[in-house]
């Protein structure tokens, strides 16, 4: 059976306009498409495109999340809106993940309370995939906790470690404990305790990895606290962005460099695409019943598509399956202090 | 009189061939250099530049501290090595500051162990100047301290303060907290905690940042945990150095590229000098009895040069004396709990 994805029409910077297109392509590559919101709109954005054939449904939800919403406001009071009817259909069985490049906080919010976790998850935590000089790397936590445990920070990396194997494609990914120097004993108390528990798991744990080390592309997944990973995160973009509009400021800055950045057109083209988050999905939010895409508000319509498939592949490989057999294989290192730590 | 500067003549992945060099260079532009180190490959260096007239004196110092030496090994065993010697010419009052590119870990601790704090200072922490699209902006802190209470987190950006106005230059510094979110209330407990503290204070605060922000150059100092900085500046250096070499790598894939290239070098060159942190001074290490600069392991002879001017800097413009100044002005803040915090 076709993984069934809900997909919220109205989110994103660009809303249907972008997310209705990728959602067609993806129903063309076999996945079950749920488009959620603005009916009107939707069938608008639809009308032009070859449907004939695909399995795409509509469900109408009269309300949208803005951008500025805060997340408790729109998970209470918006509950028509196209993110909470689109999670509400994984809720029911009728889709079997959602993805949104809507208000990113209200979908975590979503997510957390419509869906609830999976046995044994503490925290749900957002893991950020980034492209780096080899293959992209998992970072997780990207924002959904702060103030984490040290059997948070387990788990983060137990979940990632799931996702790079059954979702990227990883044969036997490694996993590092973001901290401050390579040696053990290095780093906050949180991580402290941490090195332990990853120590004692079956993962493939490398030990302490730094900020440096994270766009070389010799680790696969890296493990922090939601503050780290979302101050990271953003300054990746941020500082990409800075750079990316440095060089093109000097490189316009004569008709001897304009002439040379035309023939090289090509190489930076290939540049920008290696630095473009378009080509990699978005966040999953991983730990919950259900799967679950945080896409980025400015993704564009190659963006979107691979969110959809990325949601695809976690259902068609039963990705939440082999986390349940994690946690369980792991739960010594964990339950101790579970009930607490809740 | 001029500013005494201690040079660890030792320091740094090129030691006394590059450091030697800037020295005599910072000599020529005024500063009253004491050079520290093995004196034979100290005499060597300076045989060949012309040092007539210059104001530069060589202390011997018998051991070298090697980049894997742990610091605190290196404080205890290497009581003669070159930068706990020139370290020690600021306790004594032979020099006003120092600057280092050697172990960065055991120059931190020697500037702690034997200098001391600030009166009222709770924890001295590290400040990292980074480029941006305008003004460099100062990251704090980037290593010294983890687990930071608020009352540490208020004082980095009362130090860092003083350094962007006295040191950088900047007129009235605008001062954010490191967040993931803009919106007060956003973050951890101890960020939280922090903001409170700041919008209380006569800083110009400007609210929280998030890490997109830190490279814009729209915020001047930017304050945040030990861990979160580290992390912050190892990744961006690591990030710039992996775009830099994608960007080379699809720019020499054709001939054509490599042509244009060849055209746009002087754009490339500028584009490099921006990101470049040979052009930024080190990383100056705030709240001690004495100037400390920790320089860059790969710093080359400009980056060292710089390093020995903001020492310099630091001592004309008395900047000790403003820290202090501040510190009592905002004891209020911190007093009530720096007893407990120290």
């Amino acid at each position: 059976m076709a993984p069934r994805i809900a997909v919220d029409a109205m989110g994103g910077d660009y809303g249907p306009h972008v997310v209705v297109p990728a959602a067609v392509e993806a129903a063309r590559e076999g996945v079950h498409i749920v488009l959620v919101g603005d009916e009107a709109r939707i069938s608008a954005e639809l009308a032009p495109l070859k449907t004939d054939g695909l399995d795409i449904d509509v469900v109408p939800a009269t309300q949208v999340v803005e951008m500025d919403d805060k997340p408790g406001d729109a998970l209470r009071r918006k509950r028509d809106s196209s993110i909470q009817v689109a999670t509400r259909l994984v809720k029911d069985g009728q889709a079997d993940g959602v993805v949104s490049a809507g208000n990113s906080g209200a979908t975590v919010a979503c997510g957390m309370f419509v869906l609830g976790r999976i046995k044994g998850v503490l925290r749900p935590a957002l893991a950020g995939i980034m492209p780096t000089e080899k293959t992209p790397v998992v970072l997780i936590d990207v924002g959904a906790n702060v103030d984490s445990k040290p059997q948070h920070l387990f788990q983060f990396g137990l979940m990632a470690e799931v996702l790079a194997r059954h979702v990227l494609g990883l044969e036997k990914p490694s996993v590092g404990l973001l901290s401050i120097g390579e040696e053990e004993g290095k780093g906050n108390a949180a991580v402290r305790d941490a090195f332990d528990l990853f120590r004692e798991s079956e993962l493939r744990f490398i030990g302490n990895v730094e900020g440096r080390d994270i766009f070389t592309g010799d680790v696969d997944v890296v493990v922090c606290d939601g503050f780290v990973g979302n101050v990271a995160l953003k300054l990746s973009e941020g500082l990409a962005s800075s750079m990316s509009r440095i060089l093109k400021r000097e490189l316009h800055s004569s008709w001897l460099s304009r002439l040379g950045t035309l023939l090289s057109m090509r190489g930076f083209k290939r540049f920008k695409r290696v630095v473009d988050y378009a080509e990699y999905g978005g966040a999953p939010l991983l730990g919950l019943k259900g799967t679950v895409i945080v896409a980025h508000g400015k993704s564009n319509e190659l963006a979107i598509l691979n969110c959809i498939r990325m949601a695809a592949t976690t259902v068609r490989n039963k990705a939440h399956e082999h986390l349940s057999d994690g946690l369980a294989v792991h739960a010594g290192l964990t339950n101790g202090s579970a009930k607490s730590a809740a």
